[in-house]
């Protein structure tokens, strides 16, 4: 408050930090997460790390979307029980996937009857959800969110590219969609079991350099990833070893190599502590994964299962996590457009 | 603040209102707003309150999704003109389309180089976005945001129906997307030219009764209108006549009288003051219309190019604007599922 004893948290300066960022003027905390994943996520090197791995990828479900949407309602329940939270504490649901019209979300959330807020980033979506339900909390709207985002391999094959059935060939810079679901329950008061601390966003733009491969989805992403990472730098005035790590969404082998280079053209070197979700997931070679995972359940569920874990347990202090999103749909594959990139910063530390 | 000083807009409570509904601390103000339409809209009742009516559908595009996005760019572009801002000075873009993957927007924002948060809520997208970005300027978090959504009737007729090719007929309770796009810019200080303040909002869950024709919109998306616009009535304490208006997006002919009777089995008669953008839009009779516009253009334009005009010329004074949204995809409609409902109510008052 000034002299005079306004509050001053409605002039927005307080909070803003640069040109993208902001530093919350609380912790929002992050009480409790929940990550559930398919077959093949749980045979991958984080395997012990899930709360649930399904024994098939339906889910005991009759279609993809509506084991897709089982994943969201499930990845939401445990969240919630694990903070000893039922729906009616929850004030808003931030949520999205991959599939048009966001249908996993639709049918996913409907039983809990939360107030919601539809997003769409592509596989930047849990980024987004974590920047506005921390927003929501801090900006004094809600005590109590929940975000949510997730993908499953099939109804994305089949939203994106093709039928499973014709069995089409990948080329190694194609990456995997994960089959899975992160859920966080995010609050203004410190929970019992809290994980982790969001302490500041730096927001992303919509970043087209004209590549057009979709089957490079890592390339089209990581000019988008390179600029809010740089954004943040800049906006924060941190360097890269401020940070743990510096953990992008699902960039794969073959954007991660760009995403460093394009860094190294700003004189940030970041190979030394740069981690990609999509890298984590999988064993590329052993589990025929390519470039490695995607989807906007590859990052939540790498965040639920890995990275808080890190920070609870003080392994590491301060992460800046990245998730990444190409912006393509099977119309504008077919009209040949290009394939856009967007990536949304936060800032996650553990206190 | 409290006796010790603290500032306790933290606490979440000082801003809630009941289960579902936020005021805000202080007024957001609406500095200015655009409506672009097509050539139909613009044949349509409220032609002459457009800021530009397309001379075809196309825009001097390539592709009916191309056209979509040049309609949200300029809507952008005009709106921001309007109130003597360019994209620099712009901190947050809420934006929303109908398309998959939210391809209008995708292509639509990517010059402006603004921050992003994509939005999907199906034609309840610009209530989505106008309650997301007053969050924003009222938490503290920018000083100047920009809300923009947008449909257009070809693309969304390839993305939900059949090939206009096909001349499908359509039953009298179908509406008709409209072709158009909305921006508007909020602001935490009053412009030279405001046109209103957004006071509160009340955010919408998702409501499924069960219904699953797709052809009358109107009737699946009243539960969710009726139950947001009865929790903003017990939440803010407020009666119908308390509004000068009461705004749904796109119920249409046929779902009006839904709206109308669901709420009368509450108590709440709205029958005096209740409005419907997809009957203000067109002349049903002669421009076969039948139930009446759609889309999340449809709300958008009519909020930009009549409602707020009549609040900034003080002939009305509060008014709440609850678009609506039917929660279908292609996939969802192929395999059989139900057709769920999202309404988000914001109050607009003339300030």
């Amino acid at each position: 408050m000034d002299q005079s004893g306004n509050v001053q948290h409605s002039q927005p300066y307080n909070k803003r930090r640069g040109k993208q960022s902001i530093q919350f003027e609380n912790p929002v905390y992050i009480n409790a997460s929940a990550s559930i994943v398919g077959k093949k996520e749980g045979e991958g090197p984080l395997a012990d790390l899930f709360d649930m791995v399904g024994e098939d990828d339906l889910f005991g479900c009759n279609t993809w979307e509506e084991a897709e949407s089982s994943l969201q309602k499930d990845a939401v329940y445990l969240a919630m029980g694990k903070a000893k939270l039922d729906s009616g504490n929850v004030q808003y649901l931030f949520a999205g996937d991959l599939l048009g019209q966001s249908m996993a979300t639709s049918f996913g959330m409907t039983a809990y009857e939360i107030p919601l807020f539809g997003l769409y980033g592509a596989c930047s979506t849990c980024g987004e959800s974590l920047s506005l339900g921390a927003m929501a909390v801090d900006g004094g709207f809600a005590s109590c969110v929940v975000c949510v985002t997730s993908s499953h391999f099939a109804s994305a094959e089949k939203e994106f590219r093709y039928p499973l059935e014709y069995g089409s060939q990948r080329p190694l810079s194609a990456s995997w969609t994960v089959t899975g679901s992160g859920a966080f329950v995010l609050g203004s008061t410190r929970g019992e079991n809290v994980q982790a601390a969001i302490t500041g966003i730096t927001t992303g733009k919509i970043v087209d350099y004209g590549l057009k491969d979709s089957m490079n989805m890592g390339c089209c992403m990581a000019p988008a990833a390179c600029d809010v990472i740089y954004r943040n730098f800049i906006d924060f005035g941190r360097q890269p070893e401020d940070y743990d790590r510096i953990i992008t969404g699902d960039l794969g082998s073959v954007g991660q190599r760009a995403l460093i280079d394009l860094l190294a053209e700003k004189g940030y070197d970041i190979s030394g502590n740069h981690m990609d979700c999509g890298m984590e997931i999988y064993d590329a070679a052993k589990q025929d994964t390519h470039a490695g995972g995607s989807g906007c359940g590859c990052a939540a569920v790498t965040l639920a299962a890995y990275v808080l874990k890190q920070l609870q347990e003080k392994r590491w202090k301060r992460v800046l996590f990245v998730p990444t999103g190409a912006l393509l749909s099977k119309t504008s594959f077919n009209e040949g457009k290009t394939v856009p990139g967007i990536a949304h910063g936060v800032v996650i530390e553990n206190i």
